[in-house]
């Protein structure tokens, strides 16, 4: 902290360290746009004015606005790792992020935690890790890994987390289960997960102190969050969109406490509209003043964190800045973090190198399976999951024919105990091979799904040691997408780790499969046991709403 | 933090520690207010809704909203040790404090700021006491102590100062003074004081980390002030009285930047209508909706200055609480702190004790004065002191009468260097007597004024070694409030401390003076040099423009 720098390039006795001239500048503390040029020195804006710099970029006209916050995100789900992930946030203007690395976590423990965490040395923009609360998910879940209020509290020292992630196990919490209670018990920030949750019952998990909550669907939820205390995030990931049903809901007096967030995003999407930016795109579309949408992707995130002096433009506080052609940084030319430009048009100006992935490669641990091993009994009468569009829940379906059913199974990868869950399905309408992969919510076992077991065979063995994504035809794998980190992430660069991704659904395309679904994003929910109403796991067909296996 | 008892009370599975019932709630996150009891568990909310608890407080209707923030205050200008003081605010729904001690800081150092401490010791009020940056106030100052940038990092050390306090020597700052810089150069918070400072001057002011603001006197002050990312504090105290012409900046966007304080507020004014109430009452009384100005004095300062989870009426947030019958705070029924009843009708429920004040008493060193000392040869057109009325401004007067003027002296008495400065002052019309004190912002030297050199002398030599004000008549002093604490404080309770003041003012309305005035209070700041534009110090006249003394 450099006080003598400061006041010099403030007072302009000295020339800035950088200054970025002809700007329009969005003042997010008086909700107002006025011309000047930005002056930067020591890391942090100086000045707004009239100034000169050392080096001296022209907006423009273009508007300097903070750079964004990502709220929550669980970096697995772009299939990149931390270090890829942060060059594709910064291209898009994102300088901090809050990662919940439950994913990773759930099948490697804390080896997993700790390669995020190294993954992420270095890199210019700050990833915030929260230790995962929910590892496994469930207590029917089989994950990698179990972490429990114990380990919790040795992990939160080790590496110093930023808070606690999202306290999914509500139900836990409120039936103040020891383990759960503890973890939440922390100084910290804890961060929450609570769709639907009302009255008494919210009360109860804020009054644990849990201060955020993305999973708002509608503006009554939203308002009720805030006035219990909370930060309500307004999700747009690649499966849940929840911009539309809250928007509303803002208002001059909820506005700060809004937060943008994306959870989980496929790179595809944050390659071709970013994370936060689509979130401020969405909102303005929708009819949300530009300016709101800023507050709510700069300001209010800093404050709820605690993220330090960032999310205004002025003296003091972090040069953490966009420039961008329009208020709703679709056209960002200039992503800067402390000062240092990181990113130009749509390209990150770092390079990054690879952390040491020894111990959380090689994840799946299953002998070759074979054919035969999917061999399900049809009964008329049996219950069947059936899946929708646009949705990820599911619903017991009683009345069925087999021919319009695929097979399904789960498979535990972790400790090779050779447990395999199988079902029914209806809604995927898959004919003529089979897909399967190691990304299943939130255990990431292999979840194979197709119309002939001898495809489904091979599209499991396909996987390997690595595990990653597999389309089987006639019997024979015919795409392999490795995921060589945990079976959940790609150890390439996002372009090529793309790539990989077409290839593999090109591939898909060659089978018959309902047009209104994804398939793989589908099949990577199905796993998820506490989504309403029937899931499958290794151990069998699940009733989420009974809380126990079918019989 | 015990989270089995928040959860179950929460969920009505056991009875809350306290209930009120029958309330109007303020929902300062939602902007609205509605009806229901509050429970409270562990010392936090844990529910707004229908509860039943161990304690049962009936609002009868009332309102509830948090308690409020002193943002910035000097406890000594109330004439009450930190103890005393806490009863007056606990009594008006004060439950946090930020004081800056700097006036004892300039008679006693380190010794006093170990004495407001101690003081504040064991109050169930917080008192978060910044470490004073400016001791003494200029470098024309003689005071009592010095600490310059090595003892405040010394200090700020090892009585952990919640943060430092008002950099009111911008120049110094601006001139990169090196002791000054170190001063704000720090993690923690830093609270300001600029006047009129605006443009370049005030960036870089900013840009060195000083984030609030409590001398704006305008809008257009106000609003650069908070464009440029600072929080900017309403002041209303006994002799600054702000928000009349700043409370039109406040619009929903500017609403989150701006907070409350009285700076210096006599026990007399605090007793009768209270510190923050009476910014909340003049706000509303101005036109300012209620609600904004409760979320100004109740959740903003808690961000600013992050106080923890305070603020707002929600599960997990502080039971830092008032029931009021209105919504300006005029008539509390009710204060809680961490969920404990701590005072009730307009009185404290809680006693304090007296902390060891040795060292910070008998704190005036000087030898008897004579009325020989103060003999000062007047001459026409020499310079002279003009005061106003409602005004700390003072200007230079060479046009005037000898019988239209005072003798004023101020005598350095922390160091007994028998130092004394003296001048004529006009616009005091005091006829009949004199009066002295060892208030006498910020060295608190004495200062005394007459128009008979006798009365001068007694008055001074009523002082003792104690300190406090006296009044004289005729050679002879016929009043003396002793001020035993560094004298500036008295160590007796709020009632007998506003009964002595009470009788020295009476005696003084013995005396003949400008019925327009206040003359105790004009006599404080008459040797606070960096006001405009003439002062008198123990070292002679000063002109504050020339910043230097008159020849």
């Amino acid at each position: 902290m450099d006080n003598y720098a400061r006041i010099k390039a403030a007072k302009s006795e000295k020339k800035a360290d950088l200054v970025i001239k002809n700007a329009k500048i969005c003042d997010l503390a008086c909700h107002e746009i006025y011309e000047g040029d930005v002056a930067v020195a020591d890391g942090v804006i100086v000045g707004c004015g009239s100034y000169e710099g050392e080096v001296e970029i022209d907006a423009e006209g273009g508007y300097v606005m903070p750079s964004f916050v990502e709220s929550h995100v669980h970096i697995e789900s772009s299939m990149l790792t931390p270090a890829e992930f942060a060059k594709l946030e910064a291209a898009w203007g994102v300088t901090e992020v809050i990662a919940d690395p439950h994913e990773i976590a759930n099948v490697a423990g804390e080896d997993g935690l700790e390669f995020m965490i190294n993954s992420a040395q270095g890199v210019p923009i700050d990833i915030h890790f929260m230790l995962p609360s929910c590892v496994p998910a469930t207590e029917f879940d089989d994950a990698g890994a179990v972490i429990g209020a114990g380990k919790t509290a040795e992990l939160m020292k080790k590496y110093d987390f930023f808070g606690v992630g999202e306290m999914m196990n509500y139900v836990g919490l409120l039936n103040l289960v020891p383990d759960v209670v503890e973890k939440v018990t922390t100084e910290r920030c804890v961060d929450g997960h609570a769709p639907l949750l009302s009255g008494k019952e919210l009360n109860a998990y804020a009054a644990a102190g849990i201060r955020t909550d993305h999973e708002c669907t509608n503006e009554k939820e939203a308002l009720e969050k805030i006035s219990k205390g909370m930060y309500v995030m307004m999700r747009e990931g690649t499966q849940s969109k929840n911009i539309e049903g809250l928007y509303k809901a803002v208002n001059p007096y909820t506005l700060r406490r809004f937060l943008f967030c994306t959870d989980d995003r496929y790179l595809g999407d944050v390659m071709r509209e970013g994370s936060i930016s689509n979130c401020v795109k969405k909102a303005v579309g929708l009819g949300m003043d530009s300016l709101d949408a800023l507050i709510i992707a700069c300001l209010n995130p800093s404050e709820c964190y605690n993220l330090g002096r960032r999310g205004l433009i002025a003296p003091s506080y972090k040069a953490d800045m966009i420039i961008s052609r329009d208020l709703t940084a679709e056209h960002i030319t200039h992503v800067f973090k402390d000062g240092k430009l990181i990113a130009k048009d749509g390209k990150a100006l770092f390079e990054t190198k690879n952390a040491d992935a020894s111990k959380v490669k090689n994840s799946v641990h299953i002998a070759p399976v074979a054919s035969s091993d999917f061999a399900l009994e049809y009964k008329k009468g049996m219950p069947v999951i059936e899946v929708f569009p646009k949705s990820l829940w599911t619903k017991c379906c009683e009345t069925h024919e087999r021919e319009e059913l695929n097979l399904c199974a789960v498979i535990e990868r972790h400790k090779g105990t050779g447990r395999m869950g199988k079902c029914f399905i209806k809604g995927f309408d898959l004919k003529g091979g089979a897909i399967a992969q190691t990304i299943g919510h939130d255990s990431h076992n292999i979840t194979v799904l197709g119309d002939d077991t001898a495809s489904m065979a091979a599209a499991v063995n396909a996987l390997g040691t690595m595990g990653g994504m597999s389309v089987a035809k006639g019997g024979r794998a015919i795409a392999y997408m490795p995921l060589e980190i945990a079976g959940l992430m790609s150890d390439k660069c996002a372009e090529e780790t793309l790539c990989e991704h077409d290839k593999i659904i090109s591939a898909m395309g060659t089978l018959e499969v309902n047009s209104e679904i994804d398939p793989f994003m589908l099949l990577s929910f199905l796993s998820l046991l506490v989504i309403p109403s029937v899931k499958i796991s290794d151990r069998g067909l699940f009733d989420v709403e009974k809380w126990r296996f079918f019989d």
